[in-house]
């Protein structure tokens, strides 16, 4: 009665896996599940050891790699990696760990991608201490624009600098992106930055490679003036998410996920991240505690 | 020749262990080091799980445990728990893991028993919200003070009010303490917690219960005003450990340690950790990766 072929295949039914070192992924969350209605998605928020911003490589490829062989063992047919962080680190420890069957998206190749094809010229970035010290966004762009590696300066002119601006995501946790001082923070880290001349920020766009940041949009716009672009790292994300669905057949071919087929896990629950979930994700959400580490 | 007696016993020769979720406890190190320049330390900074003032109870207990049998498994002859958020949710569970005969000091019992020996009367405590939430200080003040728990009013008139300050830890560990936008945000909370009048804080004494916040002793003494007491806990806590020491014959006969005795450990090592321990501790000191989840 049912031929195989039109039957959705168990890989695509599958759920999309999704994880970050806490809650800010969830911000990536919204935009995939705006972008791709009818797929399931599995997060997991490492809260037990974030902020991955702060520690060692070595110890944010361990978590990494443990998480994403999680979701690979509860089914999901492709993994997200939604924490900058992990991303500057942990990228091909994770691919090599799931395999080539399972697609790893990360939450930088698709900015870059994006910036490049675009030929956005003054680029600047910013974001933990781990993403801009690992120099990722600008190694990739400068090696993507067929540029000389060292100055940041491209072959075609464009220009790419990098700021780490650590307090921002703890500022953004606490709820604080629309508090009156933070913006006189923002200021003060674009300015360090060489960044601001005459109260605006003299670059075509400005980076947010934090999965908190585009929280603060609003704050953003009002330091960086009207003339520079925000790039919304969660949107470019999800749609280079259904891209490679897409390409490898395994987008869902249901009519569209309800909201209770999504599943939220962290791996240390406080009444904070219940709170802060909402505010992440854009509605409530059930968070619950599970994971890798989980003993319940 | 060289009778028992005259002998330092094995146990007082011993270090003594300290522990904190990352390097804020250093201050209580330094202060312990300058109130006791004949003890050596074993300091381990659980730099790959902090911070616990972010974490649930029971995950700060886990840690906690762990930490304190390392320390007790390396000799040591005390453990301090030099983290305000483990003192208020792990100090029975670290008590009871290391028995009775290895004496336990944390950071909350020694200010309050300075401040209800000295009869302070409105007393304001900020900390990160695992303390505050935990309500040790207010708790353990009333009941000192023989006073009906709820209403933070004593019997003999005492007001004992608490306040989490959660970024403040944030902003400090950034080497922001003395940046003009530190006061700001003090005095934004301590305005929130309803204790300003005309640009003052109206307190007797303002509880520093947080490792780090003393390194921004300036800015707190110019967002309080020069009437409000700072309660330096470090300070307490060093006299406490020294006393009890005393008490049980557990005292170090040497003259003085070298700084080269005592050794400082982390669970997981970053630059920035390195750059930042010099500050906490006031001079460089040599971090190393170890303790019970190291396998190097």
């Amino acid at each position: 009665m049912c031929s195989p072929s039109s039957r959705p295949s168990l890989a695509s039914d599958a759920p999309i896996g999704i994880f970050d070192s806490g809650i800010g992924g969830l911000t990536v969350a919204h935009a995939m599940a705006q972008a791709m209605p009818a797929e399931r998605m599995l997060y997991f928020g490492d809260t037990a050891h974030m902020p991955y911003g702060d520690r060692s490589p070595e110890l944010v490829r361990t978590y990494s790699v443990r998480i994403a062989q999680y979701l690979k063992d509860e089914g999901c047919k492709a993994i997200v990696i939604a924490c900058n962080s992990a991303s500057a680190t942990a990228r091909e420890a994770v691919a090599e760990a799931v395999g080539p069957d399972t697609p790893v998206i990360d939450v930088v190749q698709p900015v870059v991608g994006d910036l490049v094809a675009r030929a956005v010229r003054r680029i600047g970035i910013i974001g933990t201490r781990a993403t801009i010290g690992s120099g990722i966004y600008g190694r990739s762009l400068v090696a993507a624009m067929a540029a000389e590696p060292g100055d940041g300066l491209t072959d075609s002119g464009a220009r790419v600098e990098e700021w780490p601006t650590p307090l921002l995501a703890s500022l953004i946790e606490e709820g604080w992106q629309d508090h009156p001082l933070m913006l006189p923070v923002i200021r003060s880290y674009l300015d360090a930055a060489g960044w601001m001349t005459e109260g605006r920020a003299t670059l075509d766009a400005l980076v947010l490679g934090c999965t908190h940041y585009p929280l603060a949009w609003e704050a953003f716009r009002t330091v960086a003036g009207p003339d520079v672009e925000l790039v919304d790292g969660p949107a470019i994300v999800a749609r280079a998410v259904a891209q490679e669905l897409d390409r490898r057949g395994l987008s869902s071919e249901a009519k569209s996920a309800k909201a209770a087929d999504h599943q939220f896990l962290v791996s240390d629950l406080t009444e904070n991240f219940k709170r802060s979930s909402e505010r992440f994700f854009g509605t409530e959400i059930p968070l619950n505690p599970g994971g890798p580490w989980f003993k319940g």
